[in-house]
């Protein structure tokens, strides 16, 4: 048996496609005293990606030759290490493969709550650790707050919709397509939706929101964001999170204006889903009476096969997925 | 006895000059029941004013023909109202000219611990309720924190600069002259200077912020801010508060990249002063002590006489005072 991996075979100028990557197979890895081998059940596709590929990301950058990275839930096959057992299931960064060999440290057991278990991905994983970090720590979202959410089908920005619906909110989406805003407005409780690629942006931003925006939680950076901070209502919060529209662009679009963040007495926070995993378990104990209750789910894109993920990668970031992009691999 | 007024000339495109005012006199006014007559004292210049020449200013526009505004310690010298006596000093805004009317809520008693009490506009009036809401309310300055101020000698940033270090922050000031340079260094306390002009701003900050920026008390917006913002600490804040590199340009530097604002989770906050108002009198019961122990004072850029308030302003928006530009009239 062999270890099958997707690698960078070159990087991308623009959009990528799969083309620019190649599956290869290796042989299976062995563990040393206290490793763990996993098998790959389920591979996160995430738009960060994009950016480890352009060389930009904080957490450093993938070559042409390199091993793609990603979040895995995976299945414990092999153990020298007490803590872990043959069967078990964790978290961990287990990467475009089949197999992954790991020190303990490396792994967090999946909470036996999480089902589907994919879920540890998604809804209850990164993306929704992020969009309650953002939406209830930093923006601190209460009833009566006007909220806006980019990208808003999307892993985070659907967690971030349904929590500020919850909350009390209205919820203003911004989609790419028609189909994505009719699926935010009868499946996730969006308010309104404004399809970025057909309406006016700014006219239906005024319209929606007739007395400012009081939440705005970015994901995508560039023009919208700069729009949406001439539109802030008074002590507003724009959550920084993602710059999706600079992603498949060499160029970076220069940041919003000062002078109309200052009128609002906006803050402005950077947000880095990292320094939340501490409180993983409290957010995870929040939402699952939400879950529970039908108020929060997630639609996930499910791939089959280590092999389709470059194309399902590809769809992500042309937008076409239909809610969290996953691959189920084992 | 007639009132003397400076009303706007012309609205200058550029630096303004004092052919952009005029000297006017008109009657004196009289006052109604419940009104009180001033005579004023000091009247407070202040960058803002440039903002509200352009139409541009939150606090509303002043077009030619309509009399300046502004701050003032002005005298009561009649009075129909029963809280207010012949003699009082208050603050309100007296705007340019020799003497004013108003209505008792407009006015304040002037603390009498504030002496000389030009420093109702100054160092305990607006410029330092802005320095100490930005720097101890909202950015939280601590000890071990490095500072970053721009118009470091100004009447906003040679507060902010006292105040940080006497927090025990190392402090960082960004100046337009050697000799405004030195100034900072020697009587302000400030750890390094900046030459904007001739220095490589840049390479500078990098030299004297080597673990980055942890607060940045920015003044001036542009591309100083722009360039502060690839250079901050982990968990770094920006108070943005004052557009000044803007003031005299018809076009708007865009703002700084969210990037690296996000890689550094860093927040920034507008802040308008008014909103600091109610919490005036815990402001100045903070800084007496200071002013007591030497630790806090401000060079006034005293002018004499209302005409000579257009030629005072017009050298503040070249950045040739020397410390706050106030205006002696009575």
């Amino acid at each position: 048996m062999k270890n099958q991996q997707i690698v960078l075979a070159s990087t991308p100028d623009f959009n990528p496609n799969p083309e620019h990557f190649t599956l290869v197979e290796t042989d299976m890895p062995e563990i040393s005293t206290e490793q763990v081998l996993c098998e790959t059940q389920y591979l996160s596709l995430d738009p960060y990606m994009r950016s480890q590929i352009a060389g930009r990301h904080m957490s450093g950058s993938i070559h042409p030759g390199d091993l793609m990275r990603g979040e895995t839930v995976s299945k414990v096959i092999e153990s020298n290490h007490a803590d872990y057992q043959k069967g078990d299931l964790v978290r961990t960064f287990g990467n475009w493969q089949t197999h992954s060999v790991h020190d303990a440290p490396e792994l967090s057991k999946v909470n036996q709550a999480i089902k589907p278990a994919s879920y540890a991905l998604s809804l209850l994983g990164m993306p929704g650790l992020t969009a309650y970090s953002g939406l209830v720590w930093i923006a601190e979202a209460k009833a009566g707050d006007t909220v806006v959410i980019p990208a808003a089908t999307g892993a985070v920005g659907s967690t971030a919709g349904q929590l500020a619906k919850a909350r009390g909110c209205t919820v203003v989406g911004i989609v790419g397509s028609d189909e994505k805003g009719q699926y935010a407005l009868d499946k996730l409780g969006y308010d309104a939706v404004i399809n970025r690629k057909t309406d006016d942006l700014n006219a239906k931003l005024s319209e929606y929101c007739p007395n400012g925006i009081d939440v705005y939680f970015d994901l995508v950076g560039g023009e919208t964001l700069n729009l949406v901070c001439t539109k802030l209502a008074l002590n507003a919060r724009v959550i920084l999170c993602g710059l999706m529209a600079d992603y498949n662009s060499p160029e970076r679009t220069p940041g919003p204006l000062p002078g109309p963040i200052i009128g609002a007495r906006a803050m402005l926070k950077g947000l880095v889903v990292y320094d939340f995993e501490p409180r993983r378990d409290e957010f995870i104990a929040a939402c699952l009476p939400l879950i529970e209750s039908g108020k929060l789910a997630m639609q996930e894109d499910m791939a089959e096969g280590i092999e389709s993920a470059p194309e399902a990668f590809c769809r992500l970031m042309r937008g076409e997925n239909q809610g969290k992009a996953i691959v189920k691999i084992a």
